[in-house]
């Protein structure tokens, strides 16, 4: 087998294009606002992806230079501003725990990377719906993956519970990606086991609509790996041993999420679908998601 | 001059005394739920002074062992049980960012310990109070660290700037203690230089009612030192050069909020008044957040 390698640009377009025609048909234009407190590296990176995005479908970008003590203001003055529709802050600010305080610092309703605590309290608990009935907003880059394994041909039939029966492992389990994605997949039915340099743990599916429950566990990777239908890597180290072809079933789903390699080039030639990256898709979900947040204002 | 040496249980116990007449004057008990999810270590030992603490002002404590799978589903039931009028979550749990989501999952009424954002928000944007005129909490430990230098002579007279004109240095900037306790001296009217393993930064007041702003500088630990009416050090390490006398002014107050000894044993030959831990006081501010946070219930 060979995989099938799915270019998150070419999915992306598709809701693109959905996208773009919902924006024009709003009366008025949309203005995001993002905020970079670095000079180049990634986080530029994702601001330039950010500004092909929005003049993609239509929506208005203002990319705000702003030095890390500037930020918390900068913040509180577009949560003010009813002219700013959604804000990304272009992480890291201070590298440090001071990065968490700001991501709360976000107004909900303008956080359109789904980032805020209020989003990962929806999450956790499954409550799919906030407000008496308002759709709740999923962080945008494990929204991007969910997207992907879609594409992929990953999840079954079903609006419920689409990965019902599903082994998924994860490698990454930060707040911001790894957990709420594993999370996300166990809600949707999926049983996953969580790796990162705290050990495994294990996310257990308990019917739709339930939240799911998690449970420590002292499986190994190779145990995991051997058994899973779709793998899913976001390590951004380079001391992390690939993922390989013999440690995979054949017909696996692979997505790798970081922006290091993670899996060996021998893995496409078991799996039966490869996802590289997943940058494009990841604004494009930013993208729905101010729309979203904007069509639910009150 | 040798350094009055103030004790912490000493200052606590006029504070006590007054939780004490309040608690008694109350229609009903009130009760403190401990999460703990660790065996011994730190967090036990807090703990039992929190027991002891509630023994002493006749506050019930119900301390719950959870596993760090627990504490998430612990946390919310007691956010929703009526009978519980406070908690405190002994951390570590996770010891991973996964705590910063636990923190911000306790209900802002109930964080005696006053480290939810909700509270930071308050403190850092210099709003005392909330909803209507309530008196916004301060987090225990620097407000722990406030009462002592109050009781070392470092406050000047006047409730508005306490701290107008006085120069202070802090080492440590860390969410929980460091930056909330450099924003409360500078929103007094200190100007504070603030260390900690990422450099320096300049906390600056600017007049009552307002918020201090923030600066960048490179002023060194050296100078630094050499002005400073209060030294208050809060590092967690070992490899932390001792503050000792040569680098101190004759007549400063200096204050020790870590576990581990921050001060040579010269400094107290120098300084006016000597803090060597704050402990006891930490929790008698929970305490008096507790009854706070009580009487200001709907």
């Amino acid at each position: 087998m060979t995989a099938r390698i799915i270019d998150p640009a070419e999915v992306a377009r598709s809701f693109r294009d959905a996208i773009r025609g919902e924006v024009a048909e709003l009366g008025a234009p949309l203005t995001l606002v993002g905020f970079l407190s670095e000079d180049g590296g990634p986080s530029k990176t994702y601001a330039n992806y950010t500004r092909k995005g929005c003049d993609d479908v239509g929506i208005r970008f203002d990319l705000r230079q702003v030095t890390r003590l500037e930020a918390e203001a900068a913040i509180e003055a577009a949560n003010a501003d009813p002219a700013v529709h959604g804000m990304l802050v272009y992480y890291p600010v201070f590298g440090t725990q001071q990065d968490a305080y700001l991501r709360d610092l976000v107004e909900p309703r303008k956080d359109i990377e789904g980032l805020h605590s209020f989003w990962a309290r929806c999450l956790y608990g499954n409550r799919r719906s906030y407000d008496g009935g308002k759709k709740a907003i999923l962080p945008c880059t494990p929204l991007a993956v969910l997207k992907l394994l879609d594409a992929a041909g990953a999840s079954g039939p079903g609006d419920a519970q689409p990965y019902a029966g599903k082994r998924v492992v994860v490698f990454n389990r930060s707040e911001v990606v790894g957990r709420p994605l594993a999370s996300m997949l166990a809600n949707d039915g999926a049983e996953v086991l969580s790796f990162d340099i705290d050990g495994p743990l294990r996310f257990v599916p308990r019917g739709a609509g339930v939240r799911h429950a998690l449970e420590e566990t002292s499986i190994t990777r190779a145990d995991a790996l051997a058994k899973a239908d779709v793998v899913i890597t976001g390590v951004p180290s380079r001391d992390f041993e690939l993922v390989s072809a013999r440690e995979l079933r054949e017909g696996v789903v692979a997505v790798n999420f970081s922006t290091l390699k993670n899996f060996a080039d021998d893995a496409t030639e078991v799996a039966s679908a490869f996802v590289p990256r997943v940058g494009p898709m990841t604004v494009t979900m930013a993208l729905r998601n101010t729309l979203r947040l904007t069509l639910d204002r009150d």
